[in-house]
């Protein structure tokens, strides 16, 4: 039976989020050693990585503000998911565009993590 | 081996909004029956519904600008890209940001397709 792939990616992006917003070191437990990242095309493959490339973003603070999250399954039995939203940093008056897309799977042990994680600013 | 994603990425997203620009029910051939679309989280299934939809869409002329295609490799031998970039509807003088999504994969010919889809407007 198909799992409710909207419901899963609705979940995750607003856990996803907020741990960004609160303490973004605490993404790493959502990525795995093959998990790839490109974040405004500079990319970055396994979570090690990943985490380092987050956590040292030039910024304190951050504040996303998303207006949904369009998902679909894979052949593969992933979701994938597309965020537009805006992003607030260090308390800015002007919140930059940006689009975020997700490609979630399962591991050996039947948890949901990133696989795929493509993330730009749409200026 | 693994194949280029990048340069496959590049020349599917060129053809793609060549196309689109051009005449888009052309569009049709680039999907499958089990193909997705969501376009502004309106949803499609099957390469006819997908078709309707984009040929239907409420305008004669569009022109698509993108700043470049990130792309990633998925688990199954597929290819992700987040694609973002402004669109101009029926030679308008305010571009529009957009972000979109595709996920490719090959059908048993050998020939890519677009298996998942999501447009969105970034507003």
């Amino acid at each position: 039976m198909a799992e409710d792939f909207q419901g899963i990616a609705t979940q995750f992006v607003a856990h996803y989020y907020n741990t960004f917003d609160t303490d973004r070191k605490n993404l790493a437990g959502l990525y795995r050693e093959n998990s790839m990242l490109t974040f405004q095309s500079s990319q970055c493959l396994g979570v090690s990585a990943i985490a380092e490339k987050l956590v040292n973003l030039p910024f304190q603070s951050v504040k996303h503000q998303y207006g949904g999250a369009d998902a679909q399954p894979t052949l593969n039995g992933g979701i994938i998911i597309l965020v537009t939203g805006h992003l607030q940093v260090d308390g800015g008056e002007h919140p930059l565009g940006y689009s975020q897309a997700f490609h979630l799977t399962k591991d050996a042990a039947g948890q949901w993590f990133i696989f795929n994680d493509i993330f730009n600013l749409v200026v």
